[in-house]
């Protein structure tokens, strides 16, 4: 059992007063997680420099206590906030914002990582420039990394990892190491930051980054797609990639059941159909940096959805509706708070090739059908990049209730259809933690998981760092 | 000493008699490096299927027998041939290329490791797809992801790591390791794959891979465009990026030394400026997957430069040439061979900061005019990428003869001003093996080589993969 009170002491005279909370009033924010896990904090820090995140790595090092990085705490897997031993030391990296310089000829950013996403984009825009991973939350950067956060413009942009050019980090023993590559070209052995990038910081702490950023699009067209199947949405993907691939950032599937339940809880968001939405409607954004002058992309877009539909495969597209950029997007965003309402909801984070998508939803409905009539399917996600958040309504005046037991047993064996049957991934883009580390475990070849326990002796061989486990089984 | 003619019997009765050469005029192709390095191999081995590898690695294990992994051996730091001892066995993956398929919607291509470049854009071409590095050489896939190779188009593509979905590796002791993920989203933990990118084989051979490939584009437009500095070539990047970032896929700068060699050699290249060259030309490529009727690339290209020329930083062009793609690349591509009919050249392979690229190659010319006054600075490169070929032609006629003592000195202090003057690499995009080793453990930190060393003694125990040392020193 540790005693918060000397460790306290120990870092308040390591670090000042102000940077350490014992208070439980002011622990708990860091000790819940943003959809999942509830724990207990020994006690929070809050260093403001690499230097002082070190300083606290090397005495937790000395004294055996455990410790959760911790960024905004807005992760959806449960891996940044501590359990419930209350044992664990939260590092929370919210003072650690200070750096935030731009080269706009390097098109870099080099970031601390507990600068915010909407503090990097604020200070880029001045510059033309943006951040391009685009997400629902305001994460730190030093999270994104550590969760390799994907988001809704994957497609053209990539994920964290595909826009990360350096990062520095503090091991768990306090060492700090410094790989803050400015450099697009840099071949010299092994990429050691991405050791640190989709692994929940449990290798190290993510302290600082040099980012690839990229111009802001001067113009963006939008149209909703109805379509008769997922095969339709399919078809339709690959037919405007083809041709759009350079300006297309963005292509969404939102499934009937999800659109209904946004247009009965939003009075405000009209559904654009004359009657009931059909199986499928595709959101399709394109976006450039050319200027409307050299390139209409409204007109475009329409011409290229006037063509598909003129084809055999435009059979499957029951209506076309250009419009404005936010307005479709509304729908979009206002899907999972308008399913809540709907009841209890089931959430999942599922990817599978591109080229399956339709299949895997037609067998998870099936499957739902016949085993688990009471849930209802409200599937909708990213289509162009393979991912789908296959979230269940539970209707609990007919069912069952919602027990651990059965809830589990679900989970199980939908992510199991994913991943056996569709050579699919059990989470697409939230990382892990303990929410879905049963998955992690089952699913994870054995040789990678060797490695892992390779990495964590070297990095962290007293295994302070984190909750999530991505070594084998002890 | 291992006795090759026991190995080579067993090796026979495992894979089939014409699977294994022993004959020193079958031999001599497999071990010498196209540009570095010359050894002798104990036999060479080339196996037809990943099971086929695991069971000459198995064996080779078993015995003790170091491995040279081989793809086409066209890499260009000697990684892949093996050293002069005699006791390295040749493992040419050049007959491990079945595997090769396309799912269009998916937008991928699974391949085996042995698959040429040349081969799988052939077979892309007729899904109107391409694998988007574009290399002079005409590498194996597998050789492609242990170099992580880089090439001209970068800027708008990123490198190999960028396109790799999944890989497959089979590790030292015989294990296969799959991790073939077909998902542009998956995010659950280590991404082992990256352990293989551009690490030289050493822990692991790349069997297989899925690649994301790319629709074709349907039009390009290419100027040239004289600039009277390098600080003038870096205000034009900065400008055209940030109006035409979604179609510009290539930047190329020239040094008049090197253009003029081209000149001088090739009498079908004419000099398109009026007099003597200025100190830069720029080769700017725009190319799109859209129809020209939607965008007119050759008139937004030159419409961006005219309006560029309109600004206070447009005084530093002095031509702008509009013309065909083929003409202009001609000129790009044959600078190497134009420099060594000049002389004996000593290649580099460096990049800096793309904001850094004028003040070094400055810095650079001032210390090579200072205390190598006999060599000539022809430079020229990836500038939209920090990527530079600092190549120097040496004078023989008034200079020292070129001994490996002046060459090494020169060699370091050219690395030693780009690395730790201008934060840049001394391996842009040719990777590490003997002939940069030096310069790898000189500038890599020592946590990462203490990383290195933890994944060979997990992945590779006996030390029998490759010749690069990614560790510490022993």
């Amino acid at each position: 059992m540790h005693d918060a009170v000397r460790a306290a002491a120990d870092l308040r005279a390591l670090l000042g007063a102000d940077a350490v909370l014992t208070e439980p009033e002011d622990l708990s924010k860091y000790e819940s997680g943003w959809r999942y896990g509830k724990g207990k904090a020994l006690l929070a820090v809050r260093p403001g420099t690499t230097a002082e995140v070190s300083k606290v790595m090397a005495y937790c090092h000395g004294r055996g206590i455990r410790v959760m990085p911790q960024g905004a705490n807005t992760g959806l897997v449960g891996a940044s906030n501590p359990d419930a031993s209350g044992e664990m030391l939260v590092l929370s990296l919210e003072r650690l914002n200070k750096r935030l310089e731009i080269d706009p000829i390097n098109r870099t950013a080099v970031v601390d990582g507990g600068v915010l996403l909407s503090e990097l984009n604020a200070a880029l825009t001045e510059h033309g420039l943006m951040f391009p991973i685009d997400l629902g939350a305001d994460p730190t950067i030093g999270g994104m990394i550590a969760t390799n956060t994907g988001g809704t413009r994957l497609l053209k942009y990539g994920d964290v990892r595909h826009n990360l050019q350096g990062a520095e980090a503090v091991l768990a023993d306090g060492t700090v190491v410094d790989v803050m590559n400015h450099l697009r070209k840099n071949n010299t052995g092994l990429d050691f930051k991405q050791v640190l990038v989709g692994t929940s910081g449990i290798y190290g702490v993510v302290t600082g980054a040099v980012l690839q950023v990229v111009p802001v699009p001067r113009q963006h067209a939008t149209a909703l797609v109805g379509c008769a199947s997922g095969d339709a949405v399919l078809a339709l993907l690959k037919a405007l990639e083809r041709e759009l691939a350079d300006v297309f950032t963005a292509y969404e599937a939102i499934s009937a059941n999800a659109l209904n339940a946004v247009f009965k809880h939003h009075d405000t968001i009209r559904n654009p159909y004359a009657a009931q939405p059909p199986a499928y409607t595709a959101l399709v954004e394109l976006s450039s940096t050319l200027p409307g002058t050299a390139l209409n992309l409204p007109e475009v877009l329409e011409e290229r959805l006037g063509a598909f539909l003129e084809t055999d495969e435009g059979e499957g597209i029951t209506d076309v509706f250009m419009g404005k950029p936010e307005d479709f997007w509304a729908i979009r965003h206002h899907i999972s708070e308008s399913l809540r309402n709907e009841g209890k909801v089931l959430a999942f984070d599922i990817s599978v090739p591109r080229s399956r998508m339709a299949a895997f939803t037609d067998a998870a409905v099936a499957l739902l059908a016949q085993d688990y009539p009471f849930v209802r399917c409200c599937d909708f996600g990213h289509w162009g990049d393979g991912g789908t958040h296959l979230n269940l309504v539970w209707n609990e005046a007919e069912s069952p209730r919602p027990t651990p037991v059965i809830v589990e047993e679900l989970q199980s064996r939908i992510y199991e259809l994913a991943v056996r049957g569709f050579d699919g991934s059990y989470s697409a883009e939230h990382g892990v933690g303990p929410h879905n580390q049963r998955f992690y475990d089952a699913y994870t070849p054995e040789p990678v998981k060797a490695v892992n326990r390779a990495l964590k002796d070297q990095l962290d061989p007293k295994g302070l760092l984190g909750t999530t486990r991505l070594g084998p089984l002890a």
